[in-house]
């Protein structure tokens, strides 16, 4: 099967392979690639729509410009599959066994193809005029290339982006490939306009990017080569910036991927198989959902906000179609979305704005500046806050310094089921602090019995059990961890260590933990994220001036990229024999 | 003289009153409020240019809408001393015994015509939108109007917010206020579609708004007050969303500052007096801008960058006309201007960013992602990075826990000039880091004989002066502080303790750090900055497990509102006295 399969693509190792084919052979690679995608991602996972749409327009690129001397940005970079085949990199592809040595998206470390590490949205037009840039002040003449996805457009990078490529005065071509998709689907005014010029081949007088300044040319069949390489050949070499409007099918090729193109965005192992979809059992994030359904049912006020990620969050299509007005989609627009929430909150809303960890790092000034420094109950979700396995672009653990240490912001962590509910009930009806609540990460944990903690009383820690000589802070996730490491100290060392959930994050409990000093040595603190500037140094700043000796256990500050998670938890002492071992030193 | 200027403002003491009057009173009134802002704001200094350009639009609002019912925001809201004027608040500009009780920004605690604590730019539009939804949520009624400046339309928020409020489906009026300008000149391709439309009244084929599915409205009189009435009233209680694009003067009323927009924008006490100007002495700035000139005429890749604050960085419009394709401004676009940079830096060019402190908390993701993620070598100039007495929104002391907690960052404290020129040099000519450097804040302090620290050795402290017993390490501006206080140790306690400049603000000195154990008992931690997530937080975790007690000074975390200094030293103990006094508690 596979050498028919890849008969084409068998003698394409780099770019310059690609200009020696002739069109019917960019045609037949076109297929092998696609299909080639199709049987790697069923089995690895990974991003599939994107890339099924992205093929014919990769192949024209490498067969009309010089990369790497030209240089193209991947925005996102999660539809690089196909440029990742044409650039010596298809055994990824194509060997099962060499399946996960290279990234799902652009890194300049595998290849000088590959001009930036991506994964976040919105960036590639900005990250190209500033090589267009650096190109001018040397002199150079190379072509640079931003391709841009339509649901990329909304963020407030990408118009930054695109309001200063329009004035370079040089070289710039900005390919817009518009599959009429987001993650879900697209939202706000742009999407209107670029549905218009989809309508009228491009011709409309309303038009954003000429609007900008662009010199613009539409085309609509995005997967006929020899058409796409023509107009390529067009631009190629320009003298001022140029965007290319580009009319793609998300899934391109896979039928069930064309009709559902948000489930077929991101697939996992298997997918394809047509087996019976796994039962949906409770997690975190259907809880949070199941919440704010009844909620909103009883308090009309009540709406949910998703910036262009409502599946991580749990707002499943079922929930988004039966919510109607309290429910909204703001695009991939975290600024707005953050001050829009704020927005909400001062004229009577109640809104609950869902961001992952990762994405909440796209929006710190609104935080501050919109939301915290004007004290507007707006309830945050934090999802999948924790230290991962992640692509180095989508590390989830930075969350807690950026958000703990900005003024008036109250920063929960629940440890289980009920300690959520009772968190997300209270912050969602109170009306005194923008509150965020760090979602707890993996199975759920039920206790069985309501939470009647008080959160309205700030910064006050939980003691679970009491102990002495040693005691145990267990924030959010870890709290299971500090649990073990207790019943570890009793059996290693015999000690009966006292263990505090904090609940707070963003603010220590100053009575309690004056109370430790009585008949404590140690203090350990474990939180599920990086220790600079965040929860655990706090408890070591405290304790500075007195005798109480204290260990903070977290993630080291460093970028990872897809390293397990028990390799990490090595790394960082995560495990309760080694926290045990490093109490045991301090004693 | 009083009497005579204050004639109709006299009798205006709410909205209500304003609509009272008749045309002819309305344009009283305008001059009188102008005389006001003109005579006032050279006493105390402030926003000079864009008060001037507002005051006819802002009576007109008063006139035909029903603050606080109908909600006004005003973007950036250093255009609101109109609206304070004619919202119970005049005494602050007619008395001089009370030009200092209320802020230069709209404050919610001030009055209930004031939306939001405001004061960075590109929000209105975002914020409004959620008020927008809150309305709509509840079933009010309400007019949403959001006023914002063509300068503030190149950030990125507002192109988010504008993007989402034309698909809002309901009442919301977003004012542009077109004066030509921003801070300095505007930069980008809209820009180019504003000019467009004020040359053609408004009927360009070509419209940013219309594009994005806006009704749009062009006002080529901004201060006519009696057509700024009827386009007002055509609009209220429109249920879809409108933008009117008004066309207004900036200093207007004020000759030279129509003339030079640039320099009236903000002005000094006394500025409008004719007197000699200052003779410019030496600054940090000054000294980071001549360096900048010397080193691209020996290199022609060097490039520095402003997000339109050059004046703040020492950009004046001598070096900058100078420099020519040495600089570029790229209009209020944080985010965009990190990852422009990091892209300059990958082909070939030297970027040398400068942002202020307060301004950076704008662009997190892009510090992390596009630049330190991809470990490109841009140098960061972060300017009046301290414990301020600024309002609320322009706060400069969050910068180091919002720089300092991301992996690969340098991030370096300079205390002199020498210091200064030594990590700029090095910063921009090394390949390995993207480099911050926190600018010294205050009066010139130079040694006069050249630094030969070779800051390639990351995190290496450096020891000033060796002592026993107490460490002290003065971060960056406040080693000055950590000498005094060495002097007051030695004259109270008799100790002679030990003085470090760290360098460093990213990264601690193990090896020197565990070496004071020896014969020190307490470390103190000065840092010109709030102390959550900050540096002293590192010292104090390193030091956890150990007998060495630490004392972390710098700022709570709090945002403080035009508090002296001098008070707030007070309160965080950052005086020789009070420090000495927590030592000696401590020993």
């Amino acid at each position: 099967m596979q050498s028919t399969i890849t008969n084409v693509l068998d003698r394409v190792n780099s770019p310059d392979d690609v200009k020696q084919l002739s069109l019917e052979e960019l045609n037949l690679l076109a297929d092998e690639i696609r299909q080639t995608i199709i049987k790697r991602v069923n089995i690895t996972g990974g991003h599939f729509g994107p890339n099924l749409g992205i093929v014919e327009a990769t192949i024209a690129l490498h067969y009309v410009f010089n990369s790497p001397d030209d240089k193209i940005v991947f925005d996102v970079s999660h539809q690089c599959y196909p440029h990742k085949m044409l650039t010596g990199r298809k055994e990824s592809f194509t060997n099962p066994e060499k399946y996960g040595i290279y990234t799902g998206y652009t890194a300049p470390e595998e290849s000088p193809h590959d001009l930036f590490k991506i994964g976040h949205t919105s960036t590639s037009v900005s990250l190209a005029a500033g090589l267009a840039k650096g190109r001018d002040l040397r002199g150079g003449k190379e072509n640079i290339i931003a391709l841009i996805g339509d649901g990329s457009l909304s963020g407030g990078e990408a118009y930054e982006g695109l309001n200063n490529a329009a004035v370079l005065g040089s070289n710039i071509i900005i390919i817009i490939n518009d599959n009429d998709m987001s993650i879900a689907e697209n939202q706000g005014g742009l999407y209107k306009n670029l549905k218009l010029l989809r309508d009228t081949n491009g011709q409309a007088e309303n038009n954003f990017f000429k609007a900008l300044g662009f010199e613009y040319h539409y085309i609509e069949e995005g997967h006929n080569i020899e058409k796409l390489i023509d107009l390529f050949n067009k631009v190629k070499d320009t003298n001022h910036p140029v965007v290319i409007h580009m009319h793609t099918i998300k899934g391109k090729g896979f039928e069930a991927a064309e009709l559902d193109k948000e489930s077929y965005h991101w697939i996992v192992p298997g997918a394809l198989d047509n087996k019976e979809p796994a039962p949906l059992c409770e997690s975190y994030e259907s809880i949070m959902a199941d919440y704010i359904t009844k909620k909103y049912n009883k308090d009309s006020s009540v709406i949910a906000i998703s910036p262009a990620t409502p599946a991580v969050s749990g707002f499943t299509k079922e929930f988004r179609e039966k919510a109607g007005i309290h429910y909204t989609d703001v695009g991939i627009a975290e600024e707005h979305a953050v001050a829009f929430s704020s927005g909400i909150a001062k004229n009577g809303g109640k809104p609950i704005l869902a961001v992952m960890s990762s994405f909440i790092q796209r929006t710190y000034d609104q935080l501050s500046q919109d939301l915290a420094l004007n004290s507007n109950p707006v309830t945050l979700m934090i999802s999948w806050a924790s230290i991962s396995n992640a692509d180095a672009t989508h590390l989830t653990c930075f969350d807690i310094p950026l958000i703990s240490n900005i003024p008036n912001m109250v920063y929960l962590a629940p440890v289980n089921k009920e300690e959520l509910l009772k968190m997300l009930d209270w912050s969602v009806d109170q009306k005194d602090y923008p509150v965020a609540i760090r979602v707890p990460v993996g199975n759920v944990i039920s206790t069985g019995s309501e939470d009647t903690t008080d959160y309205s009383i700030l910064n006050k820690f939980k003691v679970e059990e009491c102990g002495s000589e040693v005691a145990i802070i267990g924030l959010g996730n870890f709290f299971e961890l500090a649990k073990e490491v207790k019943t570890k100290l009793v059996s290693t060392l015999g000690i009966n260590a006292t263990l505090i959930n904090p609940h707070f994050i963003t603010g220590i409990d100053e009575e309690l933990l004056n109370s430790l000093k009585n008949n404590h040595k140690v203090v350990i603190t474990l939180e599920d994220g990086v220790l600079d500037g965040g929860f655990g140094e706090k408890i070591a700043r405290f304790y500075g001036n007195s005798d109480i000796k204290v260990l903070n256990f977290g993630a080291k500050k460093e970028f990872t990229d897809r390293v397990p998670v028990e390799t990490l938890y090595q790394r960082y002492h995560l495990t309760p024999d080694l926290i045990v071992e490093d109490i045991k030193a301090c004693l």
